[in-house]
């Protein structure tokens, strides 16, 4: 597309991850958090990509967001553990927090761990998806600013809170699913608007809590859930177990404005299932690939040419990728070029490269 | 309603309880069954209450479901066991395994049990409910009889494996959710049935896998999954969960009749999480009871009286039943006492006492 520019991966990279060094990153924490959000990009998740950011370096210039990423442990017990972010950088901590439930679950066999004063953290699927080399099952979630009414309500008590599992298979791509709780993403909302289309009923409602056509109203107002009270209900399980487990901020606490100089209180829970202290992996995983394969080879509907598996597009499309470079918007690139000049990043690092 | 019989809680639970001891049960495990069917029949889940004896009678003269409900524990680790059921009644398998769960998150902070070779075992939340008293968070999920296809198929490739939540809540009650992964219960479109409506497209797609408007031949074919992907990636991993961490069957292995004398060959999950191993019960019933409380004084939409939560419906009525007796269809009251006299119970058990 002509307002698109494919940059190569690497130089993505390395911009992100000087951008965060200048923001008084450390190396290893610069890295976590570059990998991340170009692996999102690879995925075809822009919105939870590189364009993070910009936003996210306001947040460190300001001091809402900590350029730190050490876990402080509260409590720990030998399978769960409850951390203290101290309002680092949400994809460190996640990762952090992730690795420490998949320590745990290599000796108990499971392990959780709950996540106060954290940050937004990008993709859920990327905490899930780091299980996925240990032969576990990855889960992942988080708490957000409250976006979703209960059934029946007219304003936000809730975040639109992602649940992420990342499931090991043998001959089969891993599955990983990756789920926000509203009918449709705010994405899509955001595409009709682009479009001049108007939107369904049933997909958002405008500040006001009155149900709207008009995605604009809807962007600016609230999501509802997917299966009404199903959406909801999981929408509200997921802060229980991010916010809740970690005794911290839950539902509205999160509402309003989120100023960039303030701590945004993100809560996460992440969980850890080591497959070998159940069954043998092998037997595991060729059970996981008879459903997944039984899946693709389903009768088709109609115009349908092939079925997919959750995760599988991003895998294809990051495999696609790592070849040919990411697609970028040409504004996000002059965005993160600017970025790199302001951060007075090396001169070749200051320009993506072209592929 | 005119069909309906108000019959006693406690004439309700004998008669179960002795049907199953006349079919061989044990007197702990048909307590256990007693109590886990007039409790779903308390929360107003018909579908899952003791209209089930019936059927489950068959199978345990049939041979398909063995009376024994004793657990062989198949593998261990110290936060996480396989346990086989050997084909017995699937709420006693599934009381007994969500107990060890819960053992095992009292010493580790967290316990997970997959279970194979069980058989239907009902109510999802009768299992996740389980932990309420122990301060714990339940989880518990099940596989089942292959009814949902996968985004974009056409025949049935994964049950509408349901999941339940259970989350302990401090001055309010606590909060359940419980449900499956299709836009709407099959129970949905029996009631559309018996009221002559169509249902609409979307709801099911009948045995050729084509979408239908005709409740009888929705309820002959598949389930659509609740949100496309996310109804159909729930289902896929809760099977992953159930099946696939106890390597027994999953998927398809679940499909076709299922003739009463053959095992059935359910699996389920099931996950306790000890409250206090994270942070003091109080501080996150706290957060329980604010998220609980902020979503039921959110604005109102039009026209509605009262926001409820994830389960409180249930709750309430279950409050009522137990001071006024349990409403069943008056059919389903003549289809439980001729089985009281069929399997000679003591005269005084064969008659439910109305209210």
């Amino acid at each position: 597309m002509a307002d698109e520019i494919i940059v190569a991966v690497e130089s993505l990279r390395t911009l992100c991850e000087q951008a965060a060094g200048a923001l008084g990153v450390s190396a290893e924490d610069a890295s976590i958090l570059a990998d991340n959000l170009v692996e999102a990009d690879l995925r075809g998740v822009h919105t939870h990509g590189t364009s993070l950011l910009l936003g996210y370096s306001r947040r460190l210039r300001s001091g809402g967001t900590r350029p730190s990423g050490a876990l402080t442990i509260v409590h720990e017990s030998p399978g769960v553990a409850v951390v203290d972010g101290g309002d680092g950088i949400g994809q460190v901590i996640g990762t952090r927090a992730m690795r420490l439930a998949i320590e745990k679950a290599r000796r108990t066999g499971i392990g959780a761990v709950s996540v106060r004063h954290s940050n937004h953290f990008g993709a859920a699927a990327s905490y899930s998806m780091l299980a996925l080399p240990h032969d576990m099952i990855g889960f992942a979630t988080t708490n957000a600013g409250a976006r979703v009414p209960p059934v029946g309500g007219a304003s936000a008590v809730v975040g639109n809170n992602p649940l992420s599992y990342a499931i090991p298979a043998g001959t089969q791509r891993p599955v990983v699913l990756d789920m926000a709780q509203s009918v449709v993403a705010a994405g899509k909302l955001g595409m009709a608007l682009r479009r001049g289309e108007s939107i369904p009923l049933g997909w958002a409602l405008d500040r006001d809590g009155r149900p709207t056509t008009d995605p604009r109203e809807g962007l600016a107002g609230l999501l509802l859930p997917v299966g009404g009270p199903k959406g909801f209900g999981l929408a509200l399980v997921m802060d229980a177990l991010s916010g809740g487990l970690s005794a911290a901020s839950v539902g509205l606490d999160l509402s309003g404005p989120r100023p960039d100089d303030r701590p945004a209180g993100v809560c996460h829970f992440f969980l850890a299932l080591d497959v070998a202290s159940f069954v043998p992996v092998a037997e595991f995983k060729a059970r996981v690939d008879k459903l997944i394969l039984d899946a693709k080879s389903a009768r088709h509907a109609p115009g349908v040419e092939e079925i997919y598996m959750p995760g599988e597009i991003e895998y294809n499309l990051r495999d696609r990728r790592l070849r040919e470079g990411i697609p970028l918007l040409r504004s996000l690139v002059k965005d993160l070029e600017n970025l790199a000049v302001e951060l007075d990043l090396p001169e070749e690092s200051r320009r993506l490269s072209r592929t």
